[in-house]
């Protein structure tokens, strides 16, 4: 099968369609999506080598599951052993035995066929397009932000970060208060919050600081240093941002301000796809351009452009 | 009077005596103790300038309040202006107009008076020495991580640092939870904690991860990345140490790990001064040499020594 893959750079090749695993279904992969977390391991983030991709949807092939088989189906990227302390505390995004979807010791899904245990996987209701599905797992993660924390109707909340994540947080925590801003630096980005009705501001506009919850989804950490201006004495930033190098940071603005920072990842698929299937959260103008999985290269370069949100691949 | 100031370098000169503003009460400094912020200061954190030193006990000399009048005080160091957001909130140490004792806007406690108002000071019983009084602030700083966060008796928490602050901050914490390791560098440092019973490892012995706690107080940024590798997912690490410089820092882990940061700062002098008083905390082993104020500048010197741990100034 065709896959694209990243052993030091990013290639087109052909190698063997996946053998699941027991417990593990054969899905053929329809659409994908590439996320910044791509971009980063293309920069030698987590020093990952294998098929890249983790956002996708597809139909299972072979499963043993026969509610699953022949069905349409997004996943979630974490593979658990269910052995150690913290799949024992219900922790399992945490595994210490762990693989991560073209992320973390397993192949991902910028392929045609990728495989992944039968539990990670989560039927789509027909209402919602394939190119729209792909969709679930950052909004996944982005629905995590609201298990973390208790964001109330009356809280300040800035979404610092106007690209593919900030987009669909800002929808998530537009849900819940009716104090948002959300902070980018692309005009044509803003725009799109600004027709969803979202209140948006230019990274160098002078803000209002002493916001309860910023939210850092730049991709960036000068979106970290930001953060801790912008939110107030004992409030809390909340960080998505994973980059490849580390960066000179002043940590002493949030012990000073006695800051709480909360670091946050994967989250739960049932809310998200609930979002996409009510159109709660709207994705579709947020795709710039499809590709097909042989001009995979030409999609990874295109999805680093300044004018590009969310590259798909067609496969 | 005679001053340990600083301004741009550590001087010790003859300066006025401060004139207490209305509601504030002029204190004759007894003793004083230097803090590793203070040698931050040194280094150009806070980019102060004035009489250094926060950490004092002394005798109330002049003050509306005749139930202060020559008594023996300690004093809380945040000055606040009860007008603005935060202190209509309840969180004074938060006043976007304070002043900070010898830190910010405020000259402080090395010399041979100081001015703080009223409201700042606390009564030391007869039962707690001066050199003992002197710890109420840090020790009230140490006490501070217990209103952040509810820690229990079953919960594993590691104290990184075994100087002045870690220190007090292990005792304290000794006091709710039946698991606690103080890591740390220095042997004769790890020797008075083990006297105290409690249990210490070394910064290089290899440690099992996973603590519920993590309280960072090394001084030094190298003790945050150890926190966030010690930590549990989904954990706590609580940041003491300020810095007067920006360091690389890699918090992908942290995102990873879902690992929460709270930047914790000044904090209660009731309980501080309660445990002091009934010997439950015990810093007088923590004294290594005194200094007459006139002999500020060694006492500056000796306080930076590997082998030194707190050095007061006798007034």
């Amino acid at each position: 099968m065709r896959a694209l893959v990243f052993d030091g750079e990013p290639r087109i090749v052909e190698k063997p369609i996946p053998r699941p695993e027991p417990g593990e279904a054969l899905v053929k992969v329809l659409s994908a999506g590439i996320c910044n977390t791509d971009l980063e391991i293309l920069k030698g983030y987590m020093g990952f080598s294998g098929t890249l991709g983790h956002e996708f949807v597809g139909v299972v092939e072979t499963c043993d599951n026969e509610n699953l088989r022949g069905k349409r189906v997004v996943g979630e990227i974490n593979c658990v052993c269910h052995n150690c302390d913290y799949c024992a505390l219900e922790m399992p995004h945490h595994c210490l035995n762990r693989s991560v979807l073209g992320i973390l010791s397993r192949d991902g899904a910028f392929a045609e066929y990728v495989a992944l245990p039968e539990e990670n996987l989560h039927l789509v209701p027909t209402t919602i397009r394939d190119d729209v599905a792909v969709f679930a797992e950052p909004l996944a993660a982005a629905f995590r932000i609201l298990e973390q924390v208790n964001i109330t109707a009356e809280d300040r909340v800035i979404v610092l970060g106007d690209g593919k994540l900030g987009q669909l947080i800002a929808q998530v925590i537009g849900g819940v208060t009716r104090n948002l801003i959300c902070v980018g630096k692309h005009g044509w980005k803003l725009e799109l919050l600004q027709k969803m009705n979202i209140a948006v501001a230019h990274m160098d506009d002078p803000m209002e600081r002493g916001a309860d919850y910023v939210i850092e989804a730049t991709g960036s950490y000068i979106g970290f240093a930001r953060a801790l201006e912008l939110v107030r004495p004992e409030g809390v930033v909340i960080l998505k941002t994973t980059v490849a190098h580390p960066t000179a940071l002043d940590l002493s603005l949030p012990v000073i301000n006695e800051v709480s920072i909360i670091g946050s990842r994967c989250g739960p698929f049932r809310p998200a796809l609930d979002a996409l299937a009510k159109m709660n959260v709207d994705v579709r103008h947020m795709v710039t351009e499809t590709f097909e999985l042989r001009d995979g290269l030409r999609a990874l370069r295109r999805a680093s452009d300044a004018d590009a949100m969310k590259i798909l691949l067609h496969i």
